[in-house]
């Protein structure tokens, strides 16, 4: 766990998270709201989203950590205030720039759900009370530090869910996210998701993320024949005199050549040379990449030669890597081989080597690759995780909900986005399992609902939708992380927010995490809550005149 | 013009641009190649992309001021090495730690496409020469640097395009962006492809990019009524007295309740505070969000009574902001309320008042804005352009072509995926007008094509497809940017390299640059260069054998 108080390293320490990371529509609201006296009126402020993403019925919150970094670091520095002074209009009032000078979010109270909590649409992730303006100012930070973190957490855990608990699945993004800082995040996120690693190595470095990789298609076709292995020689792994590595590997493929029914002469000589090099620099952890020139003619053979050379030298090998073609196809293939050389050469172990994917791989290439069945043991996936191409934002909005005690709500034409004003406690009520059944919201000044007790829920828009629940358990789902300038609450670890998260979908019903036409999981008000909605948004609404 | 060997300020200075930076496989790579002496062989490696974004048929280069800030400061810290020697495995000979702590990139040489050039498929936009493992370690940093710049510099293009040159676009992307730094990264490269500001603030303090905004719908929603505004007057533009300015919109809305038709107690008086108080703070720059409420009934007569009140005093208004609804229809009333203003108060330029429209709005929006006919001025656009949700990657890849003066080539079952082996030239081909008609990769060392003289361009992979082409005149595509340790061109300004997109986007043909159906620019390749491909390709392609 890290400590209470102390900067968290890494990721926001890159000074990007900052006061002017912001819509300046923010800075030029805090003018006008400064310029009417209003700067420092109570309000507050929810952060929630409308619809859960990648037409799933769950969400996983993320973000916390570097939202309270935010805050607690919230300021305007002397060369932000030079800058601003330039961008606002001339006739700005200049004691605005040093009421803004003096700024921080010491007079904030930041409550959340704790990070790596599923979540559901109109549940407030964060509540921030505290002067209108600097509540505001927050805005469009929280809104991208909570947004992407949820997103890609979701979607990691999503792929999690699809391959089971069993498949290793690693992080491959960096070379298609959102520049630097993209790539970080996705993997901490992903991480967190359930992810078991990453091939970016500053996330391993920053976060203590485990950092896995093997090699390229670029190592393979950098050596074009076997003369240029320089030295041919590996000692064994007891640490015995050298002995010919090559001569073996050429040796067993020769061997090869009648279990796995390829022409010896077929096989790449550069590949060939590419996997020795490999396996004489990582004589224990040689994975090879064997579909640069054909995988079952040339790749598949000439890694099982190798491994076998391994093994007379008292080494294993790992296993291989698919880049393209037909993952269902070629798995099974490259088992089966496996599997002959296991039998030809009675290695047992050598039937269990590892094969992982890493085409272009989505949620839905692995529920596909489930039904057709596959041998793939880790799946190393890139684009389609850290961009969530299914969806690539998850939509998080900041709305005031009260304004001087008052609750505001926000209309819409879109009934739909109709925001729940005032301030709210907010509960899970959990069945006699441990299964989360509903999220009941309720009016700040009620009684909570009492484990074992019945209740009503009410769906906070649609009159007629209403159940009783009675409760087995609750539990109280926001925590107060900021108040008075002080974290009141320990940040959890990268591990310990993985955790958080394995164990809060484990409360989730299976028909609200299942992929095809999940169920939506119950987000309800208290009786009094929908009066109260529903009160301020006919005295709200302007009522239209037909003639 | 920024300053030749500067360092050039903001992005990359974050520090996360470094070494580090990348996935694990190129260390183990690196040491592989090191371990059996390969480290120092000259390789030469192309960046390139296989397929334009958005199903369209051109792509806007970025990202290469980056990548040379990159590839100047590479090296590994102390703190690095230490990280690494934890996670390679215990058996990594020391040496390899030591030869890491001397490596920079002092004898790589960088040839580029400038950046913001429209380029192609399978044009190498980099081409990285130099030491193996050196080379090898940039791959996954330059293709984070590349990918996502060049998506997005291409998608705000097609923006641009959409919505023709005189509409203005303003990227507000920030909040859904792929963390801190993605947003800074869209707010610089969508500026480069054609928008005219952003709302992100530390966007434009890093970068000068134009910073534009109003306000949000919080600010409406935390005004309830007019005994909010504690301070009722203005002073007119002329420096007079301070005169009522509540009382003079209060008057300018019952004027208008026959010109606009509209109920005046209906008219949301928490909204109509709002617009007075920011018209307070900002008199020159009133520019209102109308949807809160109602857009016709309340938010567009709130803010011409407004309007019409600051003219009083000696102001003018700027506009309204939708964001929500039907913006083809709702833009056309609020124009047609401001022709009637215009005719009933006789003030001309009230009619062309500005209408700003920013809900979800994506490239398809504004093409059906387009035929539906609408009266916007300015998109704000956020979601869809930032994460480029059409297709969130550009999949660039980073291939070896060469290797001790030997080419390379990569084969795939995807025949389109074959990589073009050796080092090439690349030359743009242009007709009379000026347009650009082809363009065409040589070997090295062959001859360069000449102005008005017939060459042959033929297709690099299908045999038939042939065309001789005569150019008006032609130009080399890649320069020199780093040699021997030294940059050697200027990097352009962020406006300047703005530009070049519009000047290369000019020249290049209307129907490869439509939205549907756009025609396909050729790539070529010379005979010789085609022969080179075709013969080393059967070389290193397996022969099977049916039986």
């Amino acid at each position: 766990m890290s400590s209470l108080r102390q900067d968290i390293g890494g990721h926001g320490s890159n000074g990007i998270v900052q006061a002017l990371l912001t819509d300046l529509y923010q800075i030029t609201m805090a003018y006008a709201y400064w310029k009417s006296g209003k700067e420092n009126e109570p309000a507050v402020f929810d952060l929630f989203f409308r619809k859960n993403p990648f037409n799933g019925e769950f969400t996983i919150f993320a973000g916390l950590e570097e939202s309270l970094k935010l805050v607690k670091g919230f300021h305007f520095s002397e060369s932000d205030i030079e800058y601003l002074r330039k961008q606002l209009s001339p006739s700005t009032d200049p004691a605005f720039f040093d009421y803004l000078k003096g700024l921080t979010a010491k007079d904030v109270t930041v409550c959340a759900v704790p990070e790596g909590e599923v979540v559901f649409p109109r549940v407030p992730l964060i509540t921030l009370s505290g002067p209108l303006a600097v509540v505001q100012l927050l805005e469009t930070p929280l809104l991208n530090l909570v947004n992407y973190a949820s997103l890609v957490a979701t979607n990691a855990a999503r792929f999690r869910l699809a391959a089971g608990p069993d498949i290793v699945l690693l992080e491959f993004g960096l070379r298609r996210a959102q520049g630097p800082d993209g790539g970080l995040s996705a993997s901490r996120y992903c991480y967190l998701g359930g992810f078991d690693g990453t091939s970016n190595v500053l996330a391993g470095k920053m976060f203590g993320i485990p950092v896995k990789g093997t090699h390229a298609h670029a190592f393979i076709t950098s050596y074009t024949g076997l003369d240029q292995i320089k030295h041919r020689m590996l000692p064994p792994a007891d640490g015995g005199p050298e002995k010919d590595f090559v001569q073996a590997t050429l040796d067993h493929l020769n061997k090869l050549a009648s279990v796995l029914d390829f022409l010896p002469d077929q096989v790449h000589r550069g590949e060939m040379a590419a996997f020795i090099s490999y396996a004489q620099a990582f004589p224990h952890d040689m994975l090879a990449l064997v579909d640069t020139y054909d995988v079952l003619r040339s790749g598949v053979p000439n890694f099982c030669a190798v491994a076998l050379s391994l093994h007379d030298f008292g080494y294993r090998g790992k296993g291989i890597r698919l880049d393209s073609g037909d993952l269902s196809y070629l798995s099974k293939l490259t088992k089966s081989a496996f599997e002959k050389v296991s039998v030809a050469f009675g290695l047992a172990w050598f039937k269990d080597l590892m094969i992982i994917a890493s085409n272009d791989i989505n949620e839905d290439t692995i529920h596909s690759l489930n039904q057709q069945g596959h041998t793939i043991n880790c799946f190393g996936i890139g684009t389609h995780l850290v961009t969530c191409q299914k969806q690539p934002a998850l939509g998080c909005v900041y709305k005031l909900v009260e304004i001087n005690y008052k609750p505001r709500i926000k209309l819409s034409e879109d009934i739909e986005k109709v925001t729940i004003p005032g301030r709210k406690s907010i509960y899970r009520l959990f069945g006699v399992d441990g299964t989360a059944l509903v999220d009941l919201l309720l009016k700040g000044t009620e009684d909570p609902p009492k484990d074992q007790e019945r209740v009503l829920c009410r769906h906070p828009i649609h009159e007629s939708k209403r159940a009783y629940v009675t409760p087995a358990f609750i539990r109280l789902l926001q925590k107060t992380y900021w108040k008075d300038g002080k974290i009141l609450e320990e940040m959890p670890s990268l591990t310990e927010l993985r955790e958080v998260t394995k164990k809060s979908l484990g409360t989730m019903r299976q028909d609200h995490k299942r992929a095809l036409n999940p169920t939506p999981y119950k987000v309800s008000v208290s009786s009094d809550l929908y009066r109260y909605i529903h009160d301020l948004w006919l005295e709200s609404a302007p009522i239209g005149e037909l003639s």
